[in-house]
């Protein structure tokens, strides 16, 4: 690996020359996470937008700048982008076959393994994006009970399509969102009068496993909630769907279900599922399967056999790391680090969410302005992190990164601090 | 590459031992396209159901049977599996990086190459499935005009977001399909009345180039058609999206549109855009540029590099081949041919559609039997067909596998005209 010495803090010549570029041929140049439109990257001018490389935990931007990567491409890097033995695995599978008119047999053999890891599931069907899973975990609530509401937890994001929008949202119908419920997170009582207010018409709950939104510190369940919803939905006749599209792999191999100590109906999978080869899965219990076998649901690539065999090689190789331990001990020590940085300048950081997923803010910033300005200055030194959304602990962060990043920060809290002596101290 | 002669007609044991083991864990087993429950490749018994190798415009199934394949991965073999043009940028692009937290620059590089080609093109929005830029396409249409109706042609296929079902399939809700309009293919008052009756409601009108759809003739538009829905369209103030995942860059490279000789506001791209790299793109006119930027509209893998290099090499070589004038010419021979073939039998064989996307139903046999039972003696020698879908051609495709596929056909319309001596002659 090249290691450069860059110059900080970073600029972006050729990143924003390519957004020209971009602009003109791309609709908002670069859209969603990875674009300066979310709003999860801001102030946008900190920021690289386009990457030319990428390898372990770090990426150089196109200006050559390196980054220590706390966001793994929103998830999918989970071994460490370009992990040889996921790249060797997809390679051999590219020889043989990818997409052909019937699939390779290998899509069993991944079927088999994520019955054998997730607890939950009996099954597996395969997709492409979260939100193929989520849509369909959403369809097979509905033709089970032969209801039509859904429960979402407020705050939820469970991808892209119509149903998942606000009603606000361009494009968006009041039909599309009609029959969405929404209760607030870890309130049990609350959603108790919910489920009893809407009596047999609530075919199903959908619910990450813990509330990662953005824009909020991310918010664990209280003990014994899960417990309760998973009893709450069965004495309702109400599908239970975990959207594991984000923590999947990275709380626990066996399912985040498993990790808070319940069992899902339905369980969606995406981002973590093959290092950075696209598929999704959903899996679920028996009884459902033959609902799912009668849903009109299909696409072009959804059984093509590279990701397979990524999938293979990845979940194979987190078995073997225990990586949710591992990231768990490396996302600890990174924000244990980042708070006392804070703590040494008289900030005050604060970390939500599981370390694996770790989502930062500082206090008493209720404009969120000096959090932007200290993760600008970690950007614009090799540091990736987003102002507003959770972060990514990927396997091949080592302690020598985790310490290098908090020496950054050190620095980026010290420049932010002596930027504002108002803050008294 | 090896050239086996096979034993016929084939068997499928380790086929068959597979899927079995598919049962246990995936619901249908296959299920989509490439699974004996769509019902487009019947009789089941007839065909294999896993392949373990492909090659240009060859797979091999598990039992080691070879076949030339005339579904093409239902589409997105264009230039051959694993075209070493397209294999060697792909994997060039691999080695830098794929899906990473900021996208690579050859996403600008693929967008204006697409504009610089496609002529309804002025910028290029990239997700994952068809279905993921025909929803948008409606999404945009509904924003841009705020109305809600949209309008289909009977026998529409848009991928499977419960908005493309209908409300007799499981999962589906009425509030789904609510505002579908449906009227028939290329009968211009139908859709002028439509039109009129649904006056100020109608956001856009969504359609494939042409009618191909399953269990039936594939319908060509009628000279004319297309330029007067363009004007009536024009004239009510609706987006007109054509839907050309599935045909393409076979029929015209400047797009389907291009070829029926109008400019449609919006055109939907994914199966031949990368041969087999997973990629879709909605493309369209600057008028909507910005309602698309408006759209809250993303997905983890849709900026993924490596689709990206493998869809530039696509695009390049199917220009450098003029591919669509090799498909009409390839197709019409294979169709011609295969028609031959039957006459020498007594049988009549009707092709319809495109040369490059040749639909086939033999004659005076409405229950359909016959025709599979040709079929399932074709498949069984090695042609890859399947009894209710259209086909697809490929630039691997030589006139000597032609030839060869004639023979083959020759053979099996003996054996299905021996078999049936009711059928006199």
């Amino acid at each position: 690996m090249t290691t450069t010495t860059p110059t900080v803090p970073y600029t972006y010549a050729k990143s924003r020359a390519a957004f020209e570029r971009a602009l003109q041929v791309v609709p908002s140049g670069v859209y969603g996470h990875q674009g300066p439109a979310e709003g999860c990257a801001v102030p946008v001018s900190a920021y690289p937008l386009f990457s030319q490389r990428a390898e372990g935990t770090r990426f150089w931007d196109l200006d050559g700048n390196e980054y220590l990567d706390y966001m793994c491409g929103y998830g999918p890097n989970v071994l460490g982008y370009g992990d040889p033995d996921v790249q060797a695995a997809a390679a051999a599978q590219q020889r043989l076959e990818d997409v052909v008119t019937i699939p390779s047999s290998i899509m069993v053999d991944f079927a088999e393994l994520l019955v054998d890891t997730v607890a939950s599931a009996d099954w597996a069907f395969f997709a492409k994006n979260g939100g193929d899973v989520t849509t369909l975990a959403v369809m097979t609530a509905r033709a089970a009970t032969r209801r039509k509401k859904i429960v979402f937890f407020e705050g939820y994001y469970h991808g892209v399509a119509p149903w998942t929008q606000k009603l606000d949202y361009p494009g968006v119908l009041e039909e599309d969102v009609a029959h969405n419920l929404v209760a607030p997170w870890d309130d049990l009582p609350a959603l108790e009068r919910l489920l009893a207010e809407h009596r047999g018409e609530v075919a199903g709950l959908i619910a990450q496993p813990y509330l990662h939104g953005n824009f909020a510190d991310n918010r664990l369940p209280s003990p014994g909630f899960w417990q309760e919803v998973r009893r709450l939905c069965d004495a309702h006749g109400v599908v239970l769907i975990v959207d594991d599209v984000r923590a999947g792999f990275r709380l626990d191999l066996a399912g985040s279900d498993h990790h808070f100590g319940f069992k899902a109906d339905l369980i969606c999978f995406c981002k973590a599922l093959a290092n950075g080869y696209n598929v999704s899965a959903l899996c679920g219990s028996d009884a459902l399967k033959d609902v799912v076998s009668s849903l009109t649901y299909t696409g072009s690539y959804w059984l093509s056999a590279v990701p397979f065999a990524a999938g293979i090689a990845t979940l194979t190789k987190l078995r073997a790391l225990d990586a949710p331990a591992l990231f768990d001990r490396l996302g600890t020590e990174l924000t244990t680090g980042l708070v006392a940085a804070a703590a040494d300048h008289g900030l005050h950081l604060v970390t939500s969410g599981a370390p694996a997923l770790f989502y930062l803010r500082l206090a008493d910033d209720d404009s969120l302005m000096l959090h932007q300005e200290w993760v600008a200055e970690c950007v614009q030194r090799g540091v990736y992190l987003t102002s507003h959304h959770n972060h990514f602990i990927n396997a091949a962060l080592t302690s020598a990164d985790v310490a290098r990043t908090i020496e950054v920060a050190h620095e980026a809290f010290g420049i932010v601090r002596a930027r504002h002596p108002e803050l008294g101290g």
